[in-house]
């Protein structure tokens, strides 16, 4: 279709790379050598390229539901992720507002761009506030209005938590912070990681209830090193790099034009097809689900019903992850065991070991994240390899006994 | 040759952005759709993806003189310019340097990136100190030793202005500041902007006397949306965006393939030839720039001797250069009047400026510069273009003397 899977190998970790589609390529290649001036050029090449990379903006915003100005082109996910929550404090600072006197609410199981920019306020002196999530990793509404305080600045979560693939009520969030803050007279700033959602829910900022959210291509069928940050009319924020006035002083350096015309190609057709993509691939991940829970002791983790439709987690008891992806990869499959972002440290899922409050579990997890090209051929020898896999193992372990 | 020039248009704006290199372009290709992993993927995919890169740093790093330790892959020029300002500053807080302690020396004729970090150094406390520059823009080595003190902790400039082109000695300036620093016994960092560069001249660390400096692939004949910073063995930074693991913890966000790849292969095709083309290149500055300085009061703008072989910078009295732009654009020349970083302000230039001290120069900037495409004939009908306009608009405002 887009792209040609290695032969052999069943790819299911669609989570931390998708292919670029094709047709993507296409649309962003006259950009590399042909049309190629600098969009803050004056010349007639120049806004040439302007004037296209405007009418991308443009199409991404319609898309989003929010005006032109709201959408600031990055590097990734992670920066976006970065510029919403250093952003926004330190416009709260510039206004006057000192760091002790914020707080900003979170929760423990966020992927690291988030989690880490929170260390980063900590370390400034902001407080930060983890709300509670409950054991299918959904946060708490029933206790979030006790985390917001008439010092919260900014609330972020995810839309899709990367690991376990549970989408969070962002609405019902929203309208509790909401009516905290209009209780307070205070203003509370919404932001939600969108990486993972794009392919299968709708990402309209009013459909999310959000004042910002950070989109990837990388993680849509889009180039990877470009993401997005997008806002609802209203909002301000400081730049966290500094140089030349791009995107309205916000991010600088010379706006890359095959990126975004290809980023804005990826979310555009990712969201044309979100409803039916979902709703093939959830049939898929169900079949996949119940096939793996046949292997004794194998666990879901995450929520079975608010799940996104490309995410599969399991815990298998006493089954190293790590061993048991490698043997997977071995025959022939590709997935993982947590996000690739905090990956290759072999320390287990923090998310399950935040959810589960289970060491073992959180060392037992492994991931498989679908896409819009797996067939059911593929998971159902997915599933065998992996209960093969469990089998062996538990028999070679039962000889030391 | 490597990219199709619009008919009936020549184009002079290399310093703003160069084509895609079609072979460039070859190299990503299988990076997009095929080879599409996250590199922080521990199934074959993943791996075959980061031995890939990790090839790219090494060979980079080679072609560097540095080890591949010292390769950070970011997004541009700019981020690398910041990663660096901003990361060597905060690794001096972390070790327990009040801002108030540390001193920054650079000059005022840097690019936006430079000034605008700097900017943010101030704002956070740090002194930034600016050293003098000579009327055609060379740091003056006799004064500088005068800026350096026993709180300096960096010292940055570029290797080539990117407005006027005159190239820093940045040898002398590395063993000026090396001697202070030893009297002083402190540790001084030097940091250099070599986005200009690599096309041109040797961007090897040593041979630039430079502990880091950045590179811009998107300056070179390489994607844009991609950028090096690169230093030598010993040095010790902080990041600037947080999130995964990923660079040594110095840059965190899924590492973009076929940009990496990209960007390596524009600098060492860039770097292969450098000698060859600068000198080719050279000839056909020189030549222009006899022929425009045949216009009355025209002036060149920064060094004759120590000057790029792709940039002309002039200043024609009485002349408005964003009307002689337009102009030229007009008649199918795309040239600038200043950086486009710090263009489409429309208040002259800012490097013209201070080494000038004449604001009617500084408004009356054209800067032309070259590829190595360029061919003698689009800069004679160029030169001669010009000429057509001033005379026109010497003789129009003569009508209203």
């Amino acid at each position: 279709m887009f792209w040609k899977q290695q032969k052999n190998r069943i790819y299911l970790d669609y989570a931390a790379a998708t292919p670029t589609r094709k047709e993507v390529v296409s649309v962003m290649l006259p950009y590399f050598s042909t049309h190629f001036a600098n969009a803050g050029s004056i010349h007639k090449e120049g806004v040439h390229v302007a004037q296209t990379i405007e009418k991308a903006r443009l199409r991404l915003a319609q898309l989003l539901h929010i005006k032109p100005q709201g959408v600031v082109f990055t590097s990734s996910g992670t920066e976006s992720n970065n510029l919403a929550l250093l952003g926004i404090v330190e416009k709260r600072k510039k206004e006057g507002v000192a760091y002790a006197d914020m707080e900003v609410v979170s929760t423990k199981i966020e992927h690291p761009s988030i989690q880490q920019a929170l260390n980063k306020l900590e370390a400034l002196g902001v407080g930060v506030v983890y709300a509670d999530v409950t054991q299918t990793g959904v946060i708490d509404t029933h206790t979030l209005p006790l985390y917001i305080s008439p010092k919260t600045v900014l609330f972020c979560c995810s839309y899709v938590n990367s690991e376990i693939g549970t989408i969070e009520p962002t609405t019902k969030i929203a309208r509790i912070i909401r009516e905290k803050a209009k209780a307070f007279n205070t203003a509370i700033h919404i932001h939600i990681d969108a990486a993972q959602a794009p392919l299968w829910l709708p990402c309209g900022l009013d459909q999310i209830g959000a004042d910002s959210i950070a989109l990837d291509a990388g993680k849509c069928y889009g180039p990877k090193g470009v993401g997005v940050l997008a806002y609802i009319h209203g909002v301000t924020l400081e730049p966290i790099l500094f140089g030349g006035g791009q995107e309205r002083g916000l991010r600088p350096s010379t706006l890359p034009t095959p990126l975004i015309v290809g980023c804005v190609e990826a979310l555009c057709i990712a969201q044309s097809g979100y409803e039916a993509r979902a709703n093939k691939v959830a049939l898929l991940r169900d079949a996949f689900i119940s096939q793996l829970l046949l292997i004794p002791d194998c666990v879901l983790n995450g929520s079975a019903t608010d799940r996104v439709a490309n995410n599969i987690n399991i815990s298998i008891a006493g089954v190293d992850a790590e061993f048991a992806v490698v043997s997977l990869d071995e025959k022939g499959v590709a997935c993982s065991t947590k996000s690739a972002c905090g990956s290759g440290k072999g320390d287990g899922s923090t998310v399950v070991r935040i959810i589960s409050n289970d060491e073992s579990r959180a060392r037992s997890t492994i991931r498989f994240t679908l896409g819009e090209e797996t067939k059911a051929q593929e998971l159902q020898v997915t599933a065998k390899l992996l209960s093969d896999h469990v089998t062996y193992i538990r028999s070679a372990f039962k000889k030391f006994d």
